[in-house]
């Protein structure tokens, strides 16, 4: 376990009350001086951590997407069979979205915002995501465990499935990520059925 | 064919300067004087058409919601088969959201920033567009055409791919809205099949 720096703690503060302010009012309609506000914090405070709003947006972007991609890659066994590998990836990726899903709407929707350089960095790790399903549903293809067309279209819809929970969750039929986890899972095995 | 007035025609300019600064700035980002300076208005030209930024959203939110419902709607022959009517109006919602994806993400995006009242107006036109997939979906089900769990799942992973198109669209694998169609057709029939 590594103790955390004082320095360090307060840049997670930053962060977290920066999600909060741009899931509320978009990244373009909140200000540095809305972020530190939050934490009782002059508007200089930010800046010995993050020189910019797009240097704190593209941290708390890096963080989420890694975490995302992390969640994925533990949940693939790659010596488990190709459904089960495909239920337990998108169970996990379902999941994530649910439970971070205010992370994860600033993550997705303001790339735009980030610099072209900072954007190239996110598009590597969001790659590597999709990879992690890629490779599954194109060896369940080749095996002959999945009845499919091309796989790259049933990546997209899988990937797009998932990723769009955090726009929608929670809903008046779905409040459990656990039981929504299941039911993606389920619709993922009926897509390459 | 009804004739515009000038002030229609300057309502519409100021709805699609709107549209485009919300999809780049996001609606907390733009200031109403933002808005009427792309189109070299002074800042005060908008409030005879529009008193509030937010009256602004709502008419481009109602505008948007509607087109989407008529889209499907045109698209469903009640006298066709099951699996007919849910191919046409998934590639129907499908064109609409690849076409009009900066709109659609303006009024997907910015629920949160309309007045309860507003949300509540918006809210019965994205039930009535839901109904028209639901219809089918447990028309189909109903039928035996339909192999499934629960229509609601189907409709919520139906919905939700078609949605998610506004916010990805093109890619470097889809940039044809008709074949992302014809792809989307293709995988709801997998959902049902």
């Amino acid at each position: 376990m590594t103790t955390k720096t004082s320095d360090s703690v307060a840049a997670e503060r930053i962060r977290r009350a920066a999600v909060e302010a741009f899931a509320e009012s978009g990244y373009g309609g909140t200000s540095t001086r809305e972020i530190t506000k939050r934490l009782g914090m002059s508007a200089t405070a930010m800046y010995p951590h993050y020189r910019s709003k797009e240097e704190l947006l593209f941290t708390i972007s890096l963080e989420g997407h890694q975490s995302a991609l992390v969640a994925l890659q533990s949940a693939d066994d790659p010596t488990a069979g190709h459904l089960e590998r495909l239920r337990s990836v998108v169970a996990a990726f379902t999941l994530w979205q649910a439970e971070q899903r205010q992370l994860a709407r600033v993550v997705q929707y303001e790339l735009n915002a980030l610099s072209p350089a900072h954007y190239k960095a996110i598009a590597a790790i969001r790659r590597d995501t999709t990879d992690v399903i890629t490779a599954i549903v194109e060896g369940g293809k080749k095996s002959g465990d999945f009845t499919i067309g091309k796989p790259d279209d049933v990546v997209l819809a899988i990937s797009s499935l998932c990723v769009d929970v955090c726009r929608w969750f929670p809903s008046t039929s779905h409040r459990d990520p656990e039981i929504l986890a299941q039911t993606y899972a389920d619709i993922a095995q009926k897509l390459v059925g």
